[in-house]
């Protein structure tokens, strides 16, 4: 298939592909071909590109394919959908703006439109991430349909944008929440029970002011996410870590505990880190006791819009809608710097909730808000959750066929499910924070197990973000761990010998 | 002046003014005088428009006058200024949007790109306001700036604006905060020691997290801003009240009732709400105590960039920099639903409060930080606030005037020398909450001074915001105070006769 030139009878045409790699997916081959001619000055500015049909037809390769290559090119802005002009390539080119010693244009001065870089908070370029967990792909956001809906609010003489706004959110962004948790969870949720926040930690921060005192008990799981730990001290409350198996959190265990707490925050849908979902028995049960305690549960939504094989669990808040907070986050679904969330209390709370959030942060710019309310109504944001997940799914498939091509008995995953990041355990005798330390300085982000163990003591293990990290990233960084790895179990071996 | 017939010799030419009312502004005459033709389809989309210059020795007034008014017209909408073309009607006029009777666009399909209401979150119009304080004018913000900030952003392949950001907020909107309370405020700061949060409150709440433990005394202004009071308890901690006179936060009572204490809430610069500049005894005497007690004060410095007769009050973080946490918000300098605030930490403070943020916060949306940081970095927001300093310096005058004029021996108002609201003194027996419910009645806002006290037992007032009101508006609601106090005047004495 290699150096086939692909001519078309009808107008676009393109030059010689290069060749492809050994192993490389087509998708990222396709990918590479276009992106090189349109790098390269072989398809110039504004210049027709053939249609997906007609490519996935000439390379004999499915045309969702060639459509996926399609999208993340016009997500980074090599090339633009034009409405009944089928594809082109954009009239400005991403790499030429990115270099700085090439001009922006030629000849002439930037017009007063003209896209030019305002500044880069960081030093040019993103940190070295490889598998950090809790990660999201941003590279293909629909970054036009943001500048889009942007402008339309600007243009719009929308004076309450820049007015006060409610604590609780914006009214048309908590409809829409509310739609898409009754689309994609399967939640009958009314409107005056969402409140928007901008993250999850500040979720979890005014339920713990709202609810009890400085001093009282808050179940959590052990091993879960440390920021809720860390919250939940700050809070001036006493965590009460309850173990967690593969079935969920250990009710019975948090009862012996503390059966008085007025709060137990957990990840029913996909334990964070361990992955297991919670078991019906062990759902209703938890409910149990929080009917009986008076207590609220608080549900970490936090990725269970990303499941693989089967229908998303349904959320504990469509058992008992009177005992569980639910909150889930734009972050992971769409991206971190929104720093847009939400909460949805049981009915009758949000004024109680909405009054906390008045005094200690308001809300979130009105703007962004209004922005991300379009956004889901006008279908964008399903259409991105859609997209994503074939993108995760493709993403899971290369990340375990690499584990289990280079990382055998060295690091054992689980069956991958769901969600963005996974805890592989440790196929040998290390403190897993020597580990992790040992990738970092070979450039790989992971993090231990023992990070987010509180009182559990675990077998060593990582947790490794996939998400983020396309097949090229994956292909540079997964031998990389096979290395540091396999001299951690060699230099273990040599220190214990059978 | 009236009926005059404006011809000039060149291109553009303006259909006859209407008749200026009696005591109208010239520069409100000139805004409604344009708008009219307009509206009224007599300067069509995209006219022409005569130069200030020209109107302005047209009509025998200052340049300045018609400077502003174009501004205004500028603000809503009516006129575009081109580079190089002058003043012209704009293509889309706004209350031609605004009227959802009337079709938008005359025949064919909007394109694309068009404006067109995506919602509103509210009923249609903002609520009554009038004087409603703690309010800042909206309608005059160089929204055509932030559109193309926004846009310029999104199109720039800015990959870091979806990523997750530092805690501390954006380095470059830091940069610049720092770059501005330099000028502005005459404070050498370092933008390793500047803060970005969503509010005030926030910004209060985590001084309240990092400071301290539950139980703890917080000394608090009593007449002071409510808010801070609720946040104070809602945060566990023991206000003391200290009370307020001419000289501003009685040091000593504070001492006397609290000398352990280990933050203090003040607003030295303009006293809210009773308005008085802190003394330099006072100053003293409270950084003395502060250091003596290792104590740190949080300086709400909400409005003192708005100051009419004199330089701003340098801010007491200038006088000891290692005992002050300066905090500010661009709510009132900008537009309140941007949430955007800072807080300036001592030297050495920053990673404690950092961390606290990134526990509870993490960091406002970026793109929002992004903007406005291009926004000061590229002289807009200087340029807004001196613009902003004229118009309520007039704002103020009116408001003094018809003060005067109306309301004299039923509610006395001090010299307006700075913000955006004053408080005035019932000048007859009532409860102020009364009146200001009486107000609210007549579709009046106000808030009453009783309402800012917790121990402190004041005559009675009404806190007045003025930067909000327009002269139209204050022209509509002043007499209706007058006609509402009047009356509890009235009852008053027919109660309580001498």
């Amino acid at each position: 298939m290699s150096k086939r030139l692909i001519q078309f009878s009808r107008t676009p045409w393109l030059p010689a592909l290069p060749p492809r790699g050994a192993g490389e997916p087509l998708q990222r081959w396709i990918h590479r071909a276009l992106r090189g001619a349109i790098v390269g000055g072989r398809l110039g500015p504004g210049a027709a590109v053939p249609s997906s049909r007609a490519l996935a037809a000439s390379l004999g390769v499915a045309r969702g394919t060639v459509v996926l290559a399609f999208e993340q090119l016009v997500a980074e802005g090599y090339l633009e959908a034009r409405p009944g002009a089928g594809m082109r390539v954009s009239a400005q080119v991403p790499d030429t703006l990115l270099s700085p010693g090439r001009p922006r244009r030629a000849g002439g001065a930037a017009a007063p439109s003209a896209p030019r870089p305002v500044f880069s908070p960081f030093s040019g370029s993103l940190p070295a991430v490889a598998f950090a967990p809790h990660r999201c792909e941003t590279r293909v956001l629909p970054v036009d349909v943001l500048r889009r809906l942007h402008g339309r609010l600007l243009r719009g003489h929308n004076r309450w944008l820049f007015e006060d706004g409610p604590a609780a959110g914006l009214p048309a962004l908590r409809q829409a929440i509310a739609a898409h948790l009754g689309e994609a969870r399967g939640l009958a949720v009314d409107r005056e029970q969402v409140l928007v926040v901008s993250s999850m930690q500040q979720a979890l921060d005014v339920c713990l002011r709202v609810l009890g005192a400085p001093g009282d008990p808050v179940w959590l799981e052990d091993p879960g996410y440390p920021g809720a730990r860390h919250l939940v001290r700050l809070a001036g409350r006493v965590p009460v870590f309850v173990p967690v198996d593969a079935e969920g959190l250990q009710v019975d265990a948090g009862i012996a505990r503390a059966p008085q707490a007025g709060l137990a925050c957990v990840t029913p849908s996909r334990q964070a880190p361990l992955g297991v979902a919670m078991s019906p028995a062990r759902r209703a049960q938890l409910l149990a006791w929080a009917r009986r305690a008076s207590a609220l549960v608080f549900e970490d939504d936090y990725d269970s819009e990303y499941r693989f094989r089967s229908r998303p669990v349904p959320p504990l808040a469509a058992e008992d809608p009177a005992r569980v907070l639910l909150a889930g986050s734009f972050g992971k679904l769409l991206y971190p710097g929104l720093r847009l969330s939400y909460l949805v209390c049981p009915p009758g709370w949000t004024d109680a909730f909405a009054a906390a959030l008045s005094l200690t942060a308001r809300h979130p710019n009105l703007l962004t808000q209004a922005v991300l309310a379009a956004f889901i109504a006008e279908g964008h944001f399903a259409r991105h959750v859609r997209r994503m997940r074939r993108v995760y799914v493709e993403r899971a498939a290369a990340f375990e066929d690499r584990a289990r091509r280079l990382w055998a008995g060295l690091l054992e995953l689980p069956a991958m499910q769901a969600g963005l990041d996974v805890t592989g355990r440790l196929a040998f005798a290390c403190a897993d924070r020597d580990a992790a330390r040992a990738l970092r300085d070979q450039g790989v982000e992971s993090l231990p197990l023992s990070g987010y163990c509180a009182a559990a003591r675990l077998p060593p293990g990582l947790v490794l973000g996939f998400g983020a990290v396309d097949e090229d990233e994956l292909d540079r960084a997964a031998p990389r761990v096979a290395r540091v790895l396999e001299a951690m179990r060699t230099a273990s071996a040599t220190r214990a010998p059978a």
